[in-house]
């Protein structure tokens, strides 16, 4: 099977790797250390309860601790709702995360795709609503959305949620980027999630805390017929003890998530007013990333400068022009920009 | 749900444990120092496919490294590969490793147990090839068994790996103990799996390598269709870089390996008479550990005596009466039998 995802530094070995939507900053010295000291308990099984992650999490978002539920990272848990679940009948907005469609095609379901415009950057209108047919059982959203950087708004998520609810449609929340998100009161928090039963907020230590390595995602939900079932198609030791321990020291660094926050946004900023002046067309984003529409073939444009980009052509409605590129340090971001200065202003000059 | 399984030392804390079965010496020091090195990576995505662990593995077993599969844990691959195939009909023997079960009722499948008899010391005969029947699409073997101990003879193994092959009968070979096996020709090796495409060869790093902590398992099979399937109903990063460090490392320590068996089966052979003399049944085994069988509560006696061991009531084939001791180290195993002796000998001075 190919592999279909950014952050393949194996292939692409030496490069300065855009393509993977990581904290800029990298793993905390904390949660490296916490990692590394882990390493003296391999010779024992994880704790299938997470009791003291489970503890900690529940804490921190001020819920039930028995309504969390962990994976193997984030996309672990993808697959796993999909096989509890068996939907027939799914709608995945495009573009979007292609796990989702992998997953859903593993388990036999129908998959209906609610194309989102270009025109409209890529945003959830209302339009979306009409989709959400009695026939449908599940759905996901991803928010901030993956490659665009498209939050959903507040308002038409809770009309989205209460569609849901009406007609028994399984929402699968992918809120794996949300840390990353300027305005974090368009998040549906961890509360407001089990609120309604057909709700599965999901999340991952992956991005913010910058371990992908490790593997370690959750969900939050308010059905606990649904957290059984979860339970029932997954081995009881999915998340290591290293995942576990590094997770925990993940917790306890909220300073580091707002400094990492301000400074993406930040840098996002700078990155959007230098493209537009060079004139690259970027999309708006929310997040750590951003997509890039171009007529240059700048996968393979960057990548003979040791650029490694997202070409974004594989997700499903999109084609080739469409790249999206990570928001890293401020030295890397000046690099990346510096050459799509000199694509860009190449062909000006061969224009003339 | 219920924890199932052995190695439960989060609800027992402080106990030596005999209730995982695990190599006693743990994880060697390189294993752990990879572990622990790898914390430098965490901040990448683990290698999808598995390069370097795929290329050394391929060279010790000999063997296309195409036709090798990872996961987090050989649990992973359990439910991988029913989810991938979907069998309608699956014959378990019984008692075994309760996973199989759990996988194929998470995917509806019909089950029919061959239950293996304690006039045998649960060794399984030709009787098992009459289950092996057309409407049957998948089948279950470990050996050395889960929680008996038993292997399966080497002649009986062609003729059911025969039968599987004429009734297009799916074969998971579950050897995640074949390092401590005693007689190591019985063993069918990777080389000898992929002779027939049915076979699914299933090992792993937990038990010898004992780092059950990280997850690491793989299988093995010359069905290119099967291999392709199993990765289209999992994520592409389920083996964590963690993981797959220190299973590198630990490719590199046969010796280590062949001492840890040595040392095992003269422990075993050991505890086995000294069982004898006290008066507790066991049943032979080849393996890492052993089956007892009581009248007394050994579970609830020798837990006051801070030991920990495995109850086996809640295997399928097994009732209230049976246990599974672990061999450890010299000094916790002979601790158990002072324990045991204690209560044994109690009794009879009760009895006089």
């Amino acid at each position: 099977m190919d592999y279909m995802h950014g952050g393949d530094i194996y292939t692409y070995e030496g490069m300065i790797d855009f393509s993977a939507n990581i904290n800029p900053f990298g793993p905390s010295r904390k949660v490296k250390e916490a990692a590394a000291l882990s390493s003296e308990w391999i010779g024992v099984y994880p704790d299938s309860r997470l009791s003291r992650l489970r503890k900690a999490l529940a804490e921190k978002e001020d819920i039930d601790g028995e309504l969390l539920v962990f994976g193997n990272g984030a996309a672990d848990l993808i697959f796993s709702i999909v096989f509890a679940e068996r939907p027939r009948k799914a709608v995945l907005t495009a573009p979007s995360f292609s796990e989702y469609a992998q997953a859903l095609k593993a388990a036999g379901c129908k998959i209906v795709y609610h194309y989102l415009k270009e025109e409209e950057n890529f945003r959830l209108t209302e339009e979306y609503l009409d989709q959400l047919t009695e026939d449908t059982d599940m759905v996901f959203l991803c928010s901030p959305d993956n490659p665009t950087g498209q939050t959903v708004d507040r308002e038409l998520l809770q009309e989205i949620i209460q569609r849901c609810q009406e007609r028994h449609i399984r929402l699968v929340l992918d809120e794996c980027f949300y840390e990353f998100q300027e305005d974090q009161t368009g998040i549906l928090s961890a509360k407001e999630a089990l609120v309604t039963k057909e709700v599965f907020l999901m999340r991952a230590f992956t991005k913010m805390h910058a371990m992908p390595g490790l593997r370690l995602g959750y969900g939050i939900s308010s059905d606990r017929g649904l957290l059984e079932k979860l339970c029932a198609v997954r081995q009881p030791w999915s998340v290591s003890v290293t995942a576990q321990e590094a997770g925990l020291a993940a917790l306890t660094e909220p300073e580091r998530v707002e400094m990492t926050r301000c400074f993406v946004s930040e840098e996002r900023k700078m990155m959007e007013k230098e493209l537009g002046r060079i004139g690259v067309r970027y999309f708006p984003s929310s997040a750590n990333y951003m997509l890039l529409k171009s007529k240059y073939d700048l996968f393979e444009l960057l990548k003979e400068q040791y650029i490694l980009i997202r070409d974004c052509s594989n997700y499903e409605g999109l084609k080739k022009g469409y790249y999206r590129i990570a928001v890293k340090s401020s030295s890397e971001n000046r690099q990346l920009l510096s050459a799509l200065e000199e694509i860009y202003s190449k062909d000006c000059r061969t224009a003339e």
